[in-house]
């Protein structure tokens, strides 16, 4: 659930927020003014409402330098390396995973994709984070696409395996994953 | 070819700018160090070096209010339509393309795909443009995907349609298009 990605940014810059639950059921319905696609994560801050978590990244990006440095071209890297997780990986990742789970283990997507880890796991052979030798929200971005379990065991990438153990080793990705858990099971728990 | 969306911007946004021509032949590694991806376009701006076409837009955005209103809300609606195009509608419509080109023109990305395009087209159906009643750099990237000719072709979606019509038929939009047919022409010469 790609709410977790939010929580993990929050926790990482030392930003207070609270977590809503919208139910799975009738999302087309419930929250298409919010959310015109039905997906979640989507949050409000003040007047602004925003979807697409994406956007919602770079928003809280914006309030710190906890989550992206603040000088103009290691910003325009940050935003290339966003854009690179979300249309670059997971622009096949996502529709591969979803073939997989349709029950086409082998489909015409696996080239592609074997292709975009490999280019990946070069970078991330020669560099500890993606932009300026420290973390930033591109790197949360990045591995929350790439620790899905069946992208994540799918061929032997060993600096892409170190670099999603070094990134959700961090506090604040622990706290936000526990709390998600949590979440969930209340939520589970009161549907029950 | 999405380099027609950094000329569109220029052209918007009266950007100086000048188009080099790298060969797809050997892309692998004649440019892996401008993009590890081996993909176009990126470009260059002074120090600054940048690939990803959503993070180039964003950029070039930053320049001036022709791509994206000054408003914080409003440019975080912005961002908010860029990555819905990128990581909403093309993370389903490029798979699909490919997996069409690959032989298979019926295949488990259908049914989502016309979702997304259904819920798009209610969205159009009330507005002419994404942000704020105004074009933007989140129009030019929406345009962008959707008019894809067999995306644009699958279903009878009219305010998808009309949207596409209204801003492919901006005067910035028809000169990039031709300069960009022009150029191929004069790549295709000077290769035979």
């Amino acid at each position: 659930m790609r709410d977790l990605r939010l929580r993990w940014a929050c926790e990482e810059a030392g930003l207070p927020y609270n977590v809503q639950t919208i139910p799975f059921e009738d999302r087309e319905t419930n929250h298409l003014m919010l959310q015109p696609f039905g997906q979640v994560p989507f949050m409000s801050d003040g007047e602004l409402q925003l979807f697409e978590s994406g956007a919602c990244l770079l928003y809280l990006a914006q309030k710190t330098e906890k989550l992206m440095p603040r000088c103009a071209i290691e910003q325009a890297h940050t935003n290339q390396w966003i854009f690179s997780a979300l249309n670059s990986i997971e622009i096949v990742s996502v529709p591969w995973w979803f073939l997989n789970i349709s029950g086409n283990a082998e489909n015409d997507l696996t080239k592609w994709l074997s292709n975009r880890l490999d280019q990946l796991e070069a970078i991330l052979s020669e560099r500890d984070w993606l932009v300026a030798d420290t973390f930033t929200v591109a790197d949360l971005l990045m591995a929350d696409v790439l620790r899905v379990p069946s992208v994540r065991a799918y061929g032997n990438r060993p600096a892409t395996e170190a670099y999603i153990i070094r990134t959700t080793d961090r506090p604040a990705f622990k706290k936000a994953y526990a709390d998600q858990m949590v979440h969930f099971e209340l939520a589970d728990a009161s549907r029950a």
